[in-house]
């Protein structure tokens, strides 16, 4: 059990949690996040994300700003946690994916190689736990049916971050592999046009009929959900919140869903199963 | 507002919710699987899945079966809702991931194909909802600090339902286009040199020191973490519960994680921030 002493310099040790809150409604959130969320007294993020928990914050202090200010956000937060506050950075879906894990983690190594922190006693660094979420990826799956079900590809079509030729060489390599593809960051302003070029590409390998899945705002009050094909998809609204599943080969639509087929032998429908445990 | 009648008629509805867990300890999942589960009475999964939510399950109807009988569960559970009852399928992870999402869908649409449940009429149909949940391979990521953060891929080593020579194709195009890549299913008593293999096939285009995590029973009580390297990777344990995540070209490790950049330049570190909102 832990002595009077160290109970107090637990309650003196900061706490930095990077937490998925998820695609978007609260329902979807884990209670690991809620439960993070509502120990930290401090809350940073990108102030889209930080509206979509409005009702879990509202008594604490918000550190929220806008879409490029990403590495001041997380340095104040890394900051705070080791004034010995307890801190959650929150991303939208999973945190590890596209979102704020890695560049957390990157700025403690770059404080931590240049002495700012040196934290060589573990007990006197902040807890650093990364809590995972839904990832936009699996909100927009779950909205068009079952599209990914098999080997997949996440891609984001940014470039702010990233050479184009480099997310032109993943768009060949996972399309030419028939994986089925996720395409985030689809579409902004500043770049209109890479879209029509990853339908380029995607029709060198793919048929034009494949079925392509494209979702607005996956989980949230105005999500919009769109079942067309890779030579149609461009006909669509399609935005920085829009996620596009693209199938495979052997993809197909039903009722409203695409399915990709996890290769299972189906029983022949006779008729309907018994009731009862087995 | 609902008449007496309508009510009646909802409550009658079947509802078939294809429901995502998590990866194992119940506070990774959402709150909207476990009111999936909570209105249930009728439950189906693997008999190892169930285990997990034993605490949720104790007074309903449990259909569990084992790992091969995946046709036979789903089909079941089809049935129960087509008889007006509520019933949940339930996978660990997300339901859209190598799970039963997508074959609990294509047995519908052969039941519908073959006359079984014409369902031509919408409101007569049960209501049949996909449940997203958090994938292993996010929880994994979590484990390991921040493995994915960039374009990834995710494959299967299992041929039980793919054959072995596109895997050895989607291994190549993903490695050669330098995704980071999460491995699912890496062995198995049938394939325990599919590992091998795919190593093999890894150590042709990313190079021997590129970071490996290797995580066991992700989230869950036994959870194991490895960080080492492609090179090294064989000499640890791994099995069917195991999650790998091999990083990119860029990927490094540091205090404990695998911190794959997402391309932001860091600002040089001189003192701590100043504490405020901004």
């Amino acid at each position: 059990m832990d002595t009077e002493n160290n109970s107090s310099q637990q309650q003196n040790r900061g706490a930095l949690y990077i937490v998925g809150i998820g695609p978007g409604a609260l329902e979807h959130m884990t209670a690991k996040a809620i439960a993070a969320i509502v120990a930290s007294p401090v809350i940073v993020g990108y102030s889209t994300y930080l509206d979509l928990i409005r009702e879990l914050i509202t008594k604490k202090t918000v550190i929220g700003t806008g879409m490029t200010q990403e590495v001041k956000r997380c340095t104040a937060a890394i900051d705070e946690a080791a004034r010995g506050q307890k801190v959650c950075v929150v991303s939208s879906g999973d945190p590890g994916v596209y979102a704020m894990a890695g560049l957390v983690l990157e700025l403690i190594k770059e404080r931590q190689d240049a002495g700012v922190y040196p934290w060589s006693d573990p007990a006197a660094r902040p807890i650093i736990e990364v809590v995972p979420g839904v990832p936009a990826l699996c909100a927009a799956a779950a909205a068009l049916g079952a599209p990914l079900m098999h080997d997949f590809a996440a891609i984001s079509l940014s470039d702010r971050l990233t050479p184009w030729d480099l997310i032109e060489r993943r768009l060949n390599a996972a399309a030419s592999a028939d994986f089925v593809i996720v395409i985030y960051n689809p579409k902004s302003k500043g770049r209109p046009s890479h879209i029509n070029k990853a339908r380029d590409i995607l029709l060198k390998h793919k048929k034009g009929e494949t079925p392509a899945g494209i979702v607005k705002g996956a989980a949230r009050a105005d999500e919009t959900i769109t079942i067309t094909t890779v030579s149609e998809m461009l006909n669509h609204e399609i935005d920085m919140q829009t996620t596009i599943i693209i199938g495979n080969s052997q993809s197909y639509t039903h009722g409203g869903w695409i399915i990709t087929p996890r290769g299972y032998k189906l029983d022949k429908p006779g008729k309907a199963t018994g009731s009862g445990q087995n």
